[in-house]
């Protein structure tokens, strides 16, 4: 027998790291699952993203940021969708030489950004490759929020004659990303941060109802994402390749850089079509947020697409558009 | 330049295999999340669990069998907490060699089990392993239900007096985990089912409001998950081995397994604490939900613990309590 006295090695590893973590709902990760009132009226949004070592973020970034940037990659989308953060819910498949140092610094970053954005964790589960020594660590995030009814902001709504604008700036992270692996130079560290630990856009996407007919947040690259845009809304899109909007560093690296920037992954910025009549609104929005945005381009009729020009107006052929998991 | 018009290959293999799966909220799976009404004046019961191949399921486990357990073990957490199920998001990181035909019986089980317990699938993500060739396939599911405030079962309730309770039968799956590497004969093939197809005990577990003090999901072995109950509670446990029900091919096995039985993992039947007062009703609902109910023991003041005894009331001493994925 013996029984219950010594707490099994996973779950004091859960109680030390995660248990801090936890709030209103979790039950202390004490019980089965979490419960929690949702909020009175409001519409329940969930999302699920994975990442996993070596795919979408590097064997070296400090854990302190991987926890969060899978943190982000979730609230991204609920920025997509307009909707306030509540909490989520962790999974990890992880290696056994995966040290407790490695995941006191996830839970750091976690800790962090739950102050951040107002979130807290719910639940989870923890699990270790035994007999698989190659395995790389794999984390999955379920993230849970909430918007009015009639407020959501989906791919779908766009129309011809509608603006395409985009948040932030565009291929930061995909250039920090090319400095992470050394093929390129950024001594000032803003590119590689920027893959590192993206900004979700939460506050101006949960102000573009009754401003944006559509949304998207730009994760696989800017014109695959825009082509979601396009498929959903059944409209053709225009980006004008110079009126994309690129960090100082972004343009420091040189124009050869260019199809990086408008085809790399993990900006996590937001594309918006916005009819013309709402760019007053739009600019109030931006100045209230402290966020820039930028005309990118338009929509017009005709079947889906996505056609990217220079100044000239000619198109610019792609090698690719975007990160594609398979 | 090219654009939207090819759909990329992550998102024509989440259309082909995933979309029809997809229920109400979840967008046809074409938004950045999904979006619901949650059900007017219920808590929401969310738990999330992450399965990997070789660890929670063997490679050679019929694809069907595969999401069914995952959805199933994430099932038998609500029925654990008294919850009705709801829907669910399904993350995924995936070997490269794994083909279309694999997950194509990967949702036709996931078709079948949405059918018998009510739920669809709201969300998820797909990624593949580049660059990892030995990765194994990592699954994780969030599950999210709901219940009536006040009528959710905690771990936390049980108190000394109150008997120690268990649905169904304990033991057979770890011993098809046996008879599945071979350690094991059973022609039958039950041992094998139960290893591979969990019975969440939800309309048991919804039922208990009134009858159960405390109760837990027997997922990582009898004493293991006892001990919980015991930790939660503050109390001491008492288990009759002889009275643990076992089925006939467990019986079969030979009293050499009654370890095996008492510790292995992955039974998901529910251990319930339930004050005396409480046996008819207890045995009211076992008759009207079809599912045996048995005593095995019983919770006592003490430090928590849980003690295995023989007939002669001698303890029996194990050399392991239950999983632990550390």
């Amino acid at each position: 027998m013996t029984g219950a006295d010594p707490l099994p090695a996973e779950f004091a590893f859960i109680a030390r790291h995660f248990r801090p973590l936890a709030g209103p709902g979790a039950l202390d990760l004490a019980d089965d699952a979490a419960a929690f009132a949702p909020p009175h009226g409001r519409l329940l949004v969930v999302a699920a993203d994975a990442m996993v070592q070596g795919v979408h973020f590097l064997a070296d970034d400090p854990p302190e940021t991987v926890g969060r940037k899978l943190l982000r990659v979730n609230l991204s989308d609920l920025a997509a969708m307009g909707a306030v953060p509540l909490g989520y819910l962790l999974t990890m498949a992880r290696p056994r030489d995966l040290g407790e140092a490695w995941f006191a610094g996830l839970c750091d970053g976690l800790a962090c950004d739950q102050d951040t954005f107002g979130v807290h964790l719910l639940g989870g589960d923890t699990t270790v490759f035994s007999g698989v020594s190659a395995a790389p660590l794999v984390l999955s995030l379920t993230i849970i929020g909430h918007a009015a009814p009639g407020a959501i902001l989906r791919r779908r709504g766009a129309q011809a004659g509608d603006g395409l604008w985009v948040t932030g700036s565009i291929g930061d992270a995909a250039l920090g990303l090319a400095v992470l692996q050394g093929r390129l130079a950024d001594p000032s560290g803003v590119l590689a941060d920027r893959y590192r630990l993206p900004q979700p856009r939460l506050a101006f996407g949960a102000g573009l109802h009754g401003i944006a007919a559509a949304a998207i947040d730009v994760s696989d690259g800017l014109v695959q994402d825009c082509g979601h845009l396009c498929r959903q809304s059944d409209v053709t899109a225009t980006i004008e390749a110079e009126a994309v909007p690129r960090s100082a560093a972004a343009l420091a690296a040189g124009p050869h850089w260019l199809e990086t920037c408008l085809t790399g992954g993990d900006d996590y910025e937001l594309l918006i079509a916005v009819p013309e009549v709402n760019n007053a609104a739009l600019h109030a929005l931006s100045a209230r947020c402290g966020i820039a945005v930028t005309r990118i381009g338009g929509f017009a009729a005709g079947a889906p697409a996505v056609r990217v020009i220079d100044p000239s107006g000619a198109a610019i052929m792609l090698s690719r558009t975007g990160w594609s998991h398979l």
